[in-house]
């Protein structure tokens, strides 16, 4: 089921070509341990299909992803825990296929787990019903 | 379909007992714009049942969340985007009903969108390879 681009490292996880600690495997999804993991059990759930970005995935793959990682998040047990998907470079999206990050939280300090900045505004009211009718044209 | 706590904000926009900018309703998913926005566009996708954490949500649920945040993305356009999902208040939930945001990231700035840190690690293989036969067993 993977269209897969020869050069894209998780296609080739995919594929076996590369090597992984597989956790849940379904038909449209893969899952795995992260080698460079934020926390202990930090892991990757992936669609079997090369899309790049989010919106680019066909809705059955988006669909099979959260329940794959609803699975590991139960077996690591975690009551804290972060589910992160990063699209572009400058939103932290380090390798070009869509990937579900699972990420463990065990501390509030800083040196494990997914650190979050969250520079919320006061929303203007205004501006927000604007982008509303604006949305709702596209939607 | 949702079974609410009586007191849950997230329950109440679904019933329209508060007023929300409501993008894409079905179902099982209701999605509107955050009025607290990281950024212009930040949105939430929240499941029509009250759960607290991912793992506890019934799998219909989370397999429909993921196609409603692929139509806001892409009507919001945006490039770079983060969708991100929080369990427990260390891992920066602050509402205790499963809900996953969309964010746009228009720029490498830090005073808009997600503010990402990653503090990863070298695997230690060993660890890796333990943890994975440990976890085999739970899933």
């Amino acid at each position: 089921m993977c269209r897969h681009l020869g050069t894209c490292i998780f296609c080739k996880i995919i594929k076996g070509e590369i090597p992984s600690f597989k956790l849940v495997e379904t038909d449209l999804s893969f899952s795995f341990l992260d080698i460079g993991p934020l926390s202990k059990g930090h892991s990757l759930v992936i669609p079997k299909y090369h899309a790049e970005k989010l919106h680019q995935l066909p809705d059955e793959y988006l669909s099979d992803a959260m329940p794959v990682a609803k699975k590991i998040a139960a077996a690591l047990g975690a009551e804290n825990y972060n589910i992160l998907q990063n699209n572009g470079r400058i939103a932290h999206q380090e390798v070009d296929h869509v990937h579900f990050h699972v990420i463990p939280k065990p501390s509030l300090t800083d040196d494990e787990g997914l650190v979050v900045g969250w520079p919320a505004k006061k929303a203007d009211m205004d501006e927000l019903k604007a982008l509303h009718e604006e949305l709702k044209g596209k939607l």
